[in-house]
């Protein structure tokens, strides 16, 4: 299994600290060692690092952790395989361009026997299932919107009938952002955290290291970061129940399924780490 | 003005010689401060570095320039803006995907008045001329090949008028691969070379290096790079005469325009150098 990692703010922010945590999971504090990447809006614009090593030992991931990037959203994955060889073309996240936007996926999980009929504008280009219904999500959204749409409602309720169609394949837990928006799929795990006014200290599960975001951010900034499980250990993160779509927007949950609406709340670890 | 390199080989080769003058010309020799990128392939998959700051202060250079990636096919660009502001949306190589594979282009030049009609397939994200010409060269690829192609007789033909309708509207030169073959346009300038056994030494214009390929290469190693100038001043580079279109393929020429074969030779600085 994978591990994903996404943010979604309403003020450009560097992600370094989640970032830090996250990439010890690929190879040093956890098992996932057949690549990661990690892409970064900036404006319409977006940069993606990837690479087929692990992000553990990667030059490349090093650079990024100093590198601070300010970024409205990010999607980032750690890959272990399941299907598809180890390969730079099976290195998620994957990028495509759509209404004049760019969009970038990255999914967790496994899909049994998937094999959508595609209409050919969208195909992958390595041998993943997560590429593959990434291509049949655009070609859906292109078909269904011929004129284009903004509009996050419109957009979740479309992706959300996506998300259960291949869902059912298996699992699917993914991330999806043009740019302005960010929609997250819990199928099995999946979390988040709002980090707003007013800021405390966060302490990293996988590393020991410690921020205190009072000093970083201005009262008004407001980030919503996403991961396969939670990335610190003296916060409260909410657990997106499986089935669940949400769609984040100016670093706050502005869309959610309804079919599902139970959130588990994981406890803290112990009251004096708050 | 911009400028482009490419290098396409028959191995997979390291670009960081090239890479250290070419870099240079990016506010450090030269003035084109404007942004650079730099797109390689490995297997079907592609990595892209783009930065909107320039390549001679750029972290994400200084990481290119020290981390030996191997590649068949490298499109870089160090930009100069002339249209469309410094945002990380304008900046080169560009990627789309089509018929299951990456395409990356990157253009040196300017197009005036240039509004082809575009069928919502491919769409700009930016605001160059660059991109937009880029996406119209998919439009119609992907419309006169709608099985797809590998032939690059076929692709080379089709380019070819491409090119020359577009560089009807301007200076066009640019670069073009889908991770297989490389196709060079000469609008203005542009030069290449091919470096195969007997391997020598060859010195950078832009910085005092030099490297002994002898000592990287292997006797069946074929790499040609191709640049808007030539990058040593100690090897014989030939200018590409404006109007041609190159197809490069396992690290030499495959195919090239017939109107205009007339290749101008770059004198060698002087014999000492050789």
């Amino acid at each position: 299994m994978c591990q994903l990692l996404g943010m979604n703010c309403n003020v450009p922010t560097d992600i370094c600290f989640s970032f830090a945590g996250f990439r010890a999971r690929g190879g040093l504090t956890d098992h996932h060692r057949d690549g990661w990447g990690i892409a970064f809006f900036e404006g319409k614009g977006v940069r993606i690092f990837v690479d087929p090593s692990p992000s553990a030992d990667s030059p490349v991931a090093e650079l990024v952790k100093h590198y601070p990037i300010r970024s409205l959203n990010v999607i980032a994955h750690i890959r272990k395989a399941t299907q598809g060889e180890v390969r730079l073309e099976n290195t998620h996240p994957f990028q495509r361009e759509l209404w004049g936007r760019y969009w970038i996926f990255a999914h967790n999980g496994n899909l049994n026997g998937f094999a959508p009929r595609l209409s050919g504008r969208f195909l992958p280009v390595g041998t993943t299932d997560s590429e593959l219904a990434f291509c049949h999500i655009l070609d859906h959204l292109a078909q269904r919107f011929p004129q284009g749409t903004q509009d996050i409602a419109e957009l979740h309720g479309a992706l959300r009938e996506m998300a259960l169609e291949i869902g059912a394949q298996g699992e699917f837990n993914f991330l999806l952002s043009d740019g302005d928006k960010l929609f997250a799929h819990s199928s099995s795990r999946l979390c988040y955290i709002v980090r707003k006014a007013p800021f405390a200290l966060a302490h990293l599960a996988d590393e020991d290291l410690t921020v205190d975001f009072n000093e970083l951010t201005t009262p008004l900034d407001r980030v919503a970061i996403i991961a396969t499980t939670p990335l610190t250990d003296n916060e409260r993160w909410t657990q997106i129940a499986p089935g669940n779509l949400f769609a984040f927007h100016d670093g706050e949950a502005v869309a959610m399924s309804t079919t599902q609406t139970v959130a588990q709340d994981y406890p803290r670890r112990n009251a004096a780490d708050a």
